[in-house]
């Protein structure tokens, strides 16, 4: 061992001590004959101090050298405070260089300027940071967290494979080549979803998994092509029992975590979410609903908000308190233009300043519609409204957006909070225009919601299931379902889904054959361990919680890789590559 | 949730209360107008008893149908002892049938004939039988033991790239085709080793990881081509600091699992490994050691003997005690046609019995070199000797593999024991005739001893390394090695390897380059999970310790995986599939 002590231990008590270091040069300051050097590993840093007799063996000792000392701990003259060890030093007696460096491309310190690109290619360098090693610390211990809470309940992790067949959350596998059986492929699993409810039929009776899952995908900022899922599924339960599973996860790791009791976890139809927050991610931590205001246009002379009720679109409001002074006509340009990201034709605002209104509303509405909307919004002096009349879901997703967007540019978020919600009952199907058909919202092993089981062939529309998922802070942070376990039931789906028997059999079959042995009623979950430690981390980058992430377009910059291989290799795979 | 209680949870204690189970069904009996089930779940077995009033009802009931029942605890007439719940039934008041099922492929009890293929199609019943979730459950507290210990000795565990570039182990690596660099290929990582290395680099300090790897190898029937390794890391660190992180696991696991408390480690150095048990991976729950016998025949006059020695070959014994009365003609001859398998030319044999020799050697030997013997092997009557005269790696892998077979057949093994021995100083080269150059024993990060710098280009078969194994009982649990940590000393292993400064750039110049910039000291392992288990779980198939196992041709039989995929996908990959 090259150390008695890390560089993060030594504390006044350990004065007089003989002491062994080793670390890398983090910072090197000679005075007169003296020098000091800050000795750095993953604990943290120490001073150590050369006397003058040392100054000819250490003056090539340069930052990032990795070098061993001993000697004796010493009281500091001052004190620094910053440092846990800030009150000791350690007075060099032998010194043994073990590595020698040449100058990083990238300054290994807290905060860096340097490009992603060269972080990326010298992530050796870029782990050296502290912030990316505490990162990866808290998502250790994230997964010890939910390990220990889950074990505790019974749970077993149980490793599902990753040379898998084709799983059908839709989207893109990456596949690889079977050199036994030329022409064939394996697939890597977007989930283990099938493994784990075959581990139910199994009679595994709870099982977890931190999984690693993979999707060929056009990346975005905060996906990687391969990411970590938490994954949980549980027989002879419901959603009761799913939700107390993790509720009891997530309060041992905000405790632990952030030192944080939470409060009951929040539950909302997803058509609420939809009402009241435009979205099914609603943020939570502040209030600032979006308000349905037909009622008080239903005689409106004014001819837009006509057409949309005719056409049984509707109208909705959004109230930012107290901000009308400050809103200037360009602040309300931006807006405008914000909201026709989500293809809202217009975005209308009323100003509510000594019982007045102005705006671009106010010579539309009467009298009678302005008391009305003081009532039921509850204006207050300085009040200013934003008004979305269209479709249902354009007006949703817009004055959802809007209500985010208004959170964060006025301040309304503390950021201090955590606030939970589930979402229920999702719809069981929704229309994808470029496939011309229903497909699964969740996956098609979803239950529909009992209720609802007519309408699963008739009303695909207007059919629930027992979807859900958990949102924090406004981040999807789970998705997962009560499953169907019965195979009529199952068949039902698919053929909701449009696929024939045959088709379904070629997809599914030896998971339908599955079906016919005996099945628990089951549920679980997909927790996404990257979003929740970039959450718990602050950070809105994936890669800031990823030892070794890939770029956008999944490229490795260290290893580059992708990259080319033998021909032999490609022969005894029996594929060729094409020329574009 | 279906139930109040597990089916394995209710005791004498429990009498009157009442209670709802839910499980399989896996035995039903009829006593007149009452029905008895066994119900089954994953912890156990509970009957349940159904009065006359319920006889239409559960008429259809029969084996691996799930069910709930409520009911009422009461004390059982007859006891069962080999039920945990054996003295309590339910009396069943209401019953719900959740599933039912067809009559399965296989029956589900703890012993089976079942065929493989037909165990390996219907895994998910397979899994019902009690001894398979025993194993997977044994697996994950192995799991749980290790990542505790390891968390406490500040090992943080970090998870590195499936989707990776190749490794430089050997093995024939998995592709993934890139879709959006057509031409280029993702590889499945052989071990994480480069990926460990960079953390170490990176400051991580302290890493493990348990990491599945991949190898695309035709498979024996102790492989899969996926496996998980438990995989250390650590700095500043040399020997004897990993050896007491792996012992200290190790008598956490044995200790929690067997409920042993281990003695101390052995060490062996390879060559005496080699020298005394003709094995790098020796069983010394027994000890019957080779002894080399060169000494006592230096002027022997029997051809065979003194052509071997002229040859630099060796003459070894191996003494098998008071059997010489019990060992038949027929055999010897077996044995001897053993040892053929090994590449040795003959086995000769002694038997020692009331002071006179005979066997295939009496007559070859005379009086003096008799006397010897008596001597030297400390022989007493009925004893059996073999002697193998050859070139000595077909001598200690002959008599060496003789020796496990003697103490198998001979029953010399306590079952009962699990004697651990580190075996160090591995080789640093092998000599490939193959590839008609030396290569990396371990691999080609691994540091030569000290002593043995100046022989790594010059003497590179007398040159031996910083590598160690971890033998169990005769298994290889893990490898490891002190790691080169000095970019010098890297380019010399590559150049004793002959690949040329161009080849070890192209193979591994991202991680060359990272030893410029200040590496710390240090060493690691891999432990094979797997074979762990297997040793554990006392099973030689490691299909018995994988929840999702693969046939010997790599074949998942229940998902029909590798499978044949759209053109589309292919397309999209730029790769096409060769006619053989």
């Amino acid at each position: 061992m090259n150390r008695t002590h890390t560089c993060g231990e030594l504390r006044i008590e350990d004065v007089g001590k003989k002491v062994k270091l080793a670390g890398w040069v983090s910072k090197r300051r000679n005075l007169g004959a003296i020098c000091f050097m800050d000795l750095r590993d993953r604990y943290g840093l120490t001073q150590i101090t050369f006397t003058e007799d040392w100054a000819e063996k250490i003056k090539d000792i340069r930052n990032e050298y990795v070098i061993e000392v001993s000697g004796t701990v010493a009281k500091k003259d001052v004190p620094n405070p910053k440092l846990a060890t800030g009150e000791i030093e350690v007075i060099v007696e032998e010194f043994k260089l073990l590595s020698s460096a040449k100058t990083t491309p990238l300054i290994i310190a807290d905060e860096t300027d340097a490009l992603e690109e060269t972080r990326l290619k010298y992530r050796y360098l870029d782990l050296r940071r502290r912030p990316l090693q505490a990162n990866l610390l808290i998502r250790d211990k994230i997964c010890t967290i939910f390990r220990n809470h889950l074990h505790n309940l019974n749970f077993a992790e149980v490793e599902t494979p990753i040379l898998s067949k084709s799983t059908p959350e839709g989207a893109r596998d990456y596949l690889v080549p079977s050199r036994l059986y030329h022409g064939k492929f394996y697939a890597l699993p977007q989930s283990p979803q099938i493994y784990k409810q075959l581990l139910m039929i199994g009679g595994m009776d709870r099982y977890f998994q931190i999984a690693r899952c993979f999707r060929d995908e056009d990346l975005r900022a905060d996906r990687q092509p391969e990411f970590t899922q938490i994954d949980i599924e549980m027989s002879f339960a419901d959603e009761e029992d799913i939700f107390a599973v993790v509720e009891g996860c997530m309060r041992d790791i905000l405790k632990n975590i952030k030192g944080l009791e939470l409060g009951k976890f929040e539950r909302l139809k997803y058509v609420d979410a939809m009402e009241y927050y435009g979205s099914d991610k609603p943020d939570l931590r502040f209030d600032m609903k979006l308000q349905n205001i037909n009622e008080l246009f239903k005689d409106s002379e004014f001819t837009i908000f006509k057409n949309v009720l005719a056409n049984k679109g509707v109208i909705k409001a959004l109230v930012l308190k107290g901000q009308a002074k400050k809103l200037s006509r360009k602040d309300i340009d931006k807006l405008q233009e914000f909201v026709k990201i989500y293809q809202a034709k217009a975005l209308a605002y009323l100003k509510y300043e000594d019982g007045l209104f102005s705006g671009s509303l106010a010579k539309a509405i009467n009298d009678n519609e302005k008391d009305g909307l003081v009532k039921r919004l509850q204006l207050e002096n300085d009040d200013i409204i934003f008004i979305i009349a269209d479709d249902k879901p354009i007006v949703d997703a817009a004055l959802g957006a809007l209500r985010v967007k208004l959170g964060h540019d006025f301040n309304l978020i503390d950021d201090s909070q955590y606030h939970f919600v589930w979402i229920t009952e999702f719809p069981m199907y929704e229309y994808s225009k470029e496939e011309g058909r229903y497909v699964a919202c969740h996956h098609p092993f979803t239950a529909p919601k009992d209720e609802d089981v007519d309408k699963m062939l008739s009303d695909k529309g207007n059919c629930y299931s027992r979807a859900y998922d958990l949102v924090l802070n406004g981040y999807e942070l789970l998705s997962g379902s009560v499953r169907i376990h019965n195979q009529d039931m199952q068949a039902k789906v698919f053929e909701a889904l449009g696929l024939s028997k045959e088709e379904a059999k070629a997809k599914f079959g030896f998971f339908l054959e599955a079906f016919e042995y005996g099945v628990p009623p089951h549920c679980g979950v997909g927790i996404g361990l990257e979003r929740l430690t970039m959450i718990l981390c602050g950070t809105d980058n994936i890669k800031d919680v990823v030892a070794f992430p890939k770029t956008a377009s999944a490229m490795c910059l260290m290893a580059e890789a992708p990259n080319t291989v033998d021909d032999l290799q490609l022969k005894e795979l029996g594929i060729g590559v094409k020329n574009a």
